[in-house]
């Protein structure tokens, strides 16, 4: 992979230009993308500029997050050729620190879980998981060192796990969703892929402008909370033992790592997520499905017949669980520094046709609290594990990741 | 003015088509529209759906509100003949329910407060207030029976009071922001203008699905708190007088309205929306900012530069204010049905070059709760008065300034 922290180096250093650092992503992708089809279209003509903390950085937009100058197409026929006048916020903070968007990713339809044509960059016979198949896939590939996803149930963690690279959900709202394209407005989050957790804690703080993100160091003694989310259907073989080799590192490390089992407030909370995701999807995509219905692909629209029957009533209900749990999580917070959990239920399943199951992160998205994959070496697949911190604290969430991902190495 | 639940009687009665409802705007408009000046497109060759329960209803769609097959400009060159592919959820909702999306009404640019072209349907050289200025001058010219408007300070409420017509700022998301071009995604409300209380609550039953906003009723002698929002510069004698009057009229009715000093955090609170307004407008217009800065007009230039040096901390800080105050104003909430205020400082400003200030409207729009605006009859020039209800409670809001609006008529 390329690591953006490195890339800077060398660039800082000057045994690099960023039109150098460009370079070598668009070597990467003329090798690999033939196979990986993580790309939906390239900027060949990007202006790279010579400075700025982020110049010789190309970064991956996810086709639902809106890029002056590249099509914007949301994984649909529906926006076909579709040229959005400006920039995503997100994207306009990216170019002001010196970044390139050079490509946009691959994205399932209006980011749901129709697949795309992308592959896992381990196994081309794997889903790279979606929604954002694209940037994890590219990430995971060497052809990026950055990549914006958005996760409304699992999109940004899951495939950051199936493609072995590192990736921050951070608190809800910390990365402005203006100018991508909404599924849901209360759940929608802008996450960032990169090679290691050093890296998305980087280019977290700066597109933040919160440089307290990166400099945040682990307690000496984190408290870890293991949680094995048993609301859930169990895990895979493979993702169990990530988390065992995780807990085991962290403990290395010096954490003390204790089982956590969750109030039953979070349980309920997670049930509900999905009528908040579909209830939503079907109010933000009404436009698409009343005017475009037969051209949504099969998935899409089979969650938002589903929104179609939610009431406002079951609606208002699953908020209401959802905003007493956040008040629940905070006071499990109150004895934890994080929580250390599974990323996916395994390595990417061996199929083109499902991205994979979100079912442990979308508690964690409703919660609006910061997750970060930490990839665990090891397996012929790649499979990463979950480190969550409280809300508005993922300057911590991250530094527990990272001695997790240091203890692994090590 | 046309009133929504008039004309749709007209028409269930067989009276009236809906194309011949539609064409009472189009001749209201080709009247009056050259010298208000409150629309900036018109769909010339609208469908007019033949059933639904808006059908035959004109909507006027401020001009930062998508709507498929009409420019939506942002009050902006910037945007100059720009075409969004599809619908705001809003909009695509109202035409699922019949209406017709006729017009685009101007907006300030980017629903900030450099003033639009358009002028007081009540005399021309006072502004209709702002950012939603020719929505609210198109319903209280009698244009159209209802109108779309945004409010991120004071923009659905104030031009409503200056133009003399009701509107309904709802609950804190209740209808969708997708498709509206966001300045604060912690602020921007999608409100409506129609001629009376009764036709905003009905059209807000519909656009919601939620019929029981639509059937609420006051309590027989409903708790009504007048606060005076002292921490703010003192209003004019038109705006005093009209509070007064409603009061008067509230008591006949049978309401028992007493004097509410607010707990001080709303205060602090109140203090705060500036901060949160400029930073996020300044993330969220980024790339007109980074890009077209030369292009902004200058007091949204202003306020953007404003937010250039606002600190991460700080914006923390009044997002903490104003999620405390929202609590404490639930308490207060324990004790009064609702909250009588003033709408603006006075009627609309003789001028056209201010759009006029939203200073008792700021804090309500922090704390998302429903604000009605009540015309009050009497004056020359429009004055309204501003009852608040409890977040979520829309119904209830709409049901005591309906109360109230009957009383002063009677």
């Amino acid at each position: 992979m390329l690591s953006l922290l490195d890339l800077r180096a060398r660039i800082e250093a000057g045994t690099l230009t960023p039109a150098g650092a460009i370079d070598l992503c668009r070597a990467a992708i003329a090798a690999r993308e033939p196979e990986l089809r993580a790309l939906v279209a390239m900027d060949e003509a990007a202006a790279i500029p010579e400075a700025g903390p982020l110049a010789g950085i190309a970064v991956g937009v996810k086709d639902i997050i809106d890029s002056a100058g590249l099509p914007t197409q949301m994984g649909s026929s529906i926006y076909e050729g579709w040229r959005p006048r400006g920039d995503a916020a997100v994207v306009a903070r990216l170019k002001r620190l010196g970044a390139v968007a050079l490509a946009k990713t691959t994205t399932t339809a209006f980011a749901s879980s129709d697949p795309t044509g992308t592959v896992n960059p381990h196994d081309p016979g794997h889903t790279p998981g979606g929604s954002s198949a694209g940037s994890a896939a590219a990430v995971g590939a060497g052809l990026l060192p950055l990549a914006l996803g958005t996760q409304t149930a699992g999109s940004v963690i899951r495939p950051a796990s199936y493609c072995g690279c590192a990736a921050v959900k951070p608190s809800f709202r910390l990365i402005p969703t203006v100018g991508v394209k909404t599924y849901s407005w209360a759940l929608d989050t802008v996450g960032l892929f990169a090679a290691g957790v050093a890296d998305v804690a980087h280019a977290l703080a700066l597109v933040t402008g919160r440089p307290e993100i990166d400099r945040a160091e682990a307690a000496s003694a984190p408290r870890i909370g293991l949680v094995r989310q048993d609301f859930a259907e169990p895990p895979e073989p493979e993702a169990e033992s990530a988390l065992m080799r995780a807990r085991r590192a962290a403990e290395r490390a010096g954490a003390r790592v204790t089982d956590l089992a969750l109030p039953p407030e979070l349980a309920q909370a997670w049930e509900r997520h999905r009528f908040i995701q579909n209830y939503e999807g079907r109010l933000a995509l009404a436009w698409e499905y009343d005017a475009h219905r037969d051209a949504l692909p099969p998935r899409v629209r089979e969650h938002l017949d589903v929104g179609d029957g939610i009431s406002p009533a079951e609606y208002d209900d699953a908020r209401r669980h959802g905003h007493h749990a956040r008040r629940v999580l905070k006071g499990v917070f109150a004895d934890y520094d994080a929580i250390l959990t599974f990323s996916a239920p395994g390595p990417a399943p061996a199929t083109l046709a499902f991205t994979g199951d979100p079912r442990f992160n979308q508690l964690w998205t409703l919660m609006g609290v910061p997750c970060v994959n930490v990839p665990v070496p090891g397996d012929r697949l790649p499979v990463g594990v979950q480190v969550i911190g409280r809300f508005g604290d993922d300057g911590r969430a991250l530094a527990v990741a990272r001695m997790i991902e240091y203890a692994l190495r090590s």
